[in-house]
């Protein structure tokens, strides 16, 4: 941490400033430059809130050095992190890129089913659907709770397919455990820290998707929070921020995924479904996050997207989906994977 | 709901859509325009998935007429709402505007007690400290819990002040509800729908804070979902959004003060300690929230910032708290108001 | 600036570091921490280009410690500039608020001397209305020129207002000052430096419109442009970001004007017609804005808002201004300012 | 057009909408719905000030149906534009994707001559270089000027590379033209509406940069400005736009460009250095520009990013451009195009 000074501080104010750091455990370096005195604080005390000393007369700005999160980073763990997912222990995070595409929702056990079998045979490794809905309005579609659950069980037995559905609250996350393979984290819930903390002691895989206006630092710092509470595999995915344009309903911010992968040994995702919201924009973006080195991908698909209970509008159908499968594999190999 | 068919759609795909349109409950006006053909959608179901409709053949775009929320509009409900906050029932949403001043979190009972004298003091009609604190990083100061649940309440009784205390997760309210005045839903948590629905049944006022990237129609489903649970004690309370800027923590943006006064009939105040992140620029936007309409004030105001556990940067002093209470009078009566 | 280099670097990565510096004209202080080497550079080369040096081997990251510009600064003037403007020689800057409103172009004379006549009896110090106007799309109204400039001329004559006019192009700029008081850059020109650095050879003040993405560096940088060719006289107008809002056509971001007053010797003013884009937000973020601190508003008013030839959603009435102006008055006078 | 009117708007109100329609020379059509009347406005008048009827007593929102541009329009040409490039006369929105890069200034003619070299042997089809720089700071080196496009000149005739360099100003077209290839306009000059049209009237092609925070209509508005004044040969070009995030200089949108490829017959290139600002992402994201559809790259490349007199932080060395074209002409035979 770098404490700099405003111009014309007075001796006092360093002192001060120097009180705080050795106070706060650290220990101060001062450089009296040509117009501002900056002070270095030596040693690794993330958790220092900095803000304090920003507060202390005549000091300009505080500027962090070391990045907030520590398990999560390269630094370190070296090596990328694999997560085994699903019944097949696909090795996510290896060599292969891994497909996963399923409806917004489970509405009933034959849509499901139905399905599961086009995206088993389009080559997918899992399948993603909702049995607890977060719902930016009370009167949308809630989900079918616990019998949704039963029905991806069913899916997963008939197609081999792994089970992704995301966990609202901390009190389904036995039931989710049960039924699914990996528990999704919805991009609303990213820095629900009760939440986090119940799913670092779930032992099944956590997806966990950044938040629409979360900087990098937050989205690890929230992995964080997983690992921490003693579950490591986590899977990060990307599915795009809120900015100012008007086309899309987010826009995907794909240059997080190699910043992402110097930063971090976890493995990213991307989601083109809500990173874009438009189904014709999904196929490009698919293709470009698996050529910016996505591990894989996490779609929205529908038997028949203008009869979806939700997210219609993003939804790609399994013919669209049996068409993209074998151009992923093509980028895949482009960039020393597979599919 | 307008539905813009594309430049060339055929007759056969205008009645497609059609079709949909009375699949959900609704009645289609078709409208030949000189470019394009437009479907307009009759009946209020705020509820359809209007995405659906776009995944239909040669559709453009969906435009949404209605507002999605309902029972939060002044349509529905045209006078104001006054919500009565602490042991003085102070009627928050009336002439009179009123200031919440308080630390980030309760530290110990000396300086919360302290603080408490200061505040009251200075004019303020609540205090508000944080007893479950959501941190972003797990390593930082997580709160006192119910311990400082119990120090606030006896700040009240020695001030009279109200206490605005945030609650973290939906078993938490109880214990907030017994020792609290107004349950504050922190920015994090705007779209953690089980919390607000657990909220809906609670007898206490809300503070709902909109969330850095929410749209304003987000915002008002957030405080929909409270009301429509049970409670429709809700405060509005803007706090910042994120955007590119640097010199600040979150950019406030006051205009949504006069729009939410147009668009609700709930009560709406300003935090400018997390909308600017900044305790030098904390005054002038006090000021501004004031002049721009605000009902009230969220501020944070610790006894010695730069030893504050949390949140020192954007915290004012008691004595900058003093100084500032007389002009923020003076503006709310050049704007009909007083305080 | 401060050289992080990445945690591992070898020694021989420092002193390529060091070498790179010192060709830069710098010196170098060397702080070996914990986690990290971290390398100081001395000396006041604000216009080094940092990025160079993230590219030498193992270096994390370049963090600018001094801000980019100085004549703008408060560093090297402390003192507040006032600038006169107009026939009455209006100190804008000093304890006087100056309002400056009007229609966002010239329609015809009777229009415009209309307008002027009703802005001067409201108690503004300038008129404000475009000859050329810069338009989104080529088929718009693109203003009545030279014209214009005359009818202009005509109103100041007519009502001693100031004449605040925009400029485009470079080549109109000795017609502008010929005919106008103050030569305004639009948003979309604050990065266009020909027309910088020509206006910083014109006689007359420049009103400086804030691009919708700029950081406050880069505004204060055009600034400096406009200074350092010769010009000291410039007014900067913060007129709204661009955000992910949508009830709004800007964010108006008023922490901008405490923290440019911190940073700046120059006025500031704001612009809550571009700000908000729509007429029923206007008077409450005029009143906001005053009571942030800016010295003086450029607002649009529209003798019939529903027949403008451009922006007429954000063109409040005359009689809108006449009953705003008491409003601000008190808020000025609550701000120990005076209008 | 369609005018929302507000619920409870009067009769009177909505003839009187009615007029001011019709003054407009649109044709009105009422819907009378549950909640509101909302009245279609037929005809094609894109040039309508829209803003306009929004001031009228009781109206709601103003939705326009048509998109603002016509002749940068799919709907008005089907079949995409194609570009002749250079003395190759590649055709830039053809089948095979084309690869530009240089440095950001050209700095010596040693520096140029040798670049170009290794850009040709990439398999490149033209040089970028800036002979005028615009730079956000007065302080930094500006460009060599016409000396600069001299050496430029030179490099293509020892290369046969088709010259791309920046025009600033309205004067310098003359000489840009003399020669290069392609003039391009700067993301600060999108919309520096007198350059568009004096390059309307240049004959070499005109690649056009998106501003960091222009919409998808504005961008398309502005090459419509330049096709409007008589020149067709513009090529779009993503290079970021300006989000919160930090750990980029720009955020690259990449759904744009499926996006602009539905919308528009120009052909649509990418630069990932600007839309960056980190050499380290570059390759990724020229990677997932091609998947994502891009017709070509425009990419800044530097003999020693340390020593560049600008943009040196977002360079990649020729080593690395020699190592990324094989694995993009892969990319682009997956998607069914060549390189």
């Amino acid at each position: 941490m770098i404490v700099v000074m405003k111009n014309g501080a007075a001796e006092r104010d360093i002192c001060h400033v120097v009180d705080l750091i050795k106070e706060f455990g650290l220990k101060e370096h001062i450089i009296v430059g040509t117009n501002r005195t900056v002070i270095a604080c030596l040693g690794d005390k993330r958790n220092v809130d900095k803000g304090a000393i920003e507060s202390a007369p005549n000091v300009e700005k505080i500027v962090p050095i070391l990045a907030p999160y520590k398990i999560a980073s390269r630094e370190v763990k070296k090596e990328p992190t694999q997560i085994k997912i699903g019944p097949g222990g696909f090795p996510l995070g290896g060599k292969k890129i891994g497909v996963i595409a399923g409806p917004c929702a489970v509405e009933s056990e034959k849509q499901l089913l139905e399905t599961a079998e086009k995206v088993a045979a389009a080559g997918c490794i899992g399948i993603r659907a909702g049995a607890f809905k977060p719902r930016t309005s009370p009167y949308s579609f809630q989900g079918l709770g616990v019998e949704g659950l039963k029905i991806l069980a069913k899916a997963r037995k008939l197609t081999g397919l792994a089970i992704v559905t995301e966990v609202v609250a901390v009190e389904q996350i036995p039931a989710v455990c049960e039924y699914a393979d990996v528990l999704q984290v919805g991009a609303r819930n990213m820095q629900h820290y009760p939440l986090l903390e119940a799913l670092g002691k779930a032992t099944k895989p956590v997806l966990l998707k950044r938040g629409p206006s979360s900087y990098l630092d937050e989205f690890l710092l929230a992995a964080e929070y997983i690992i921490n509470a003693g579950n490591s595999q986590v899977i990060l995915c990307e599915r795009g921020i809120r900015t100012f344009e008007e086309y899309v309903r987010n826009t995907l911010a794909l240059a997080i995924v190699p910043e992402l992968k110097d930063k971090t040994h976890l493995p990213v995702v991307v989601d083109p479904s809500h990173g874009t919201g438009h189904a014709h924009l999904v196929p490009a973006m698919c293709r470009a996050a698996i050529a910016a080195g996505a591990d894989g991908l996490l779609l929205e698909c529908h038997l028949a997207p203008e009869h979806a209970m939700s997210d219609g509008a993003q939804s790609i159908t399994p013919d669209v989906l049996a068409g993209l499968m074998p151009q992923l594999k093509a980028i895949a190999q482009a960039v020393d994977r597979d599919a």
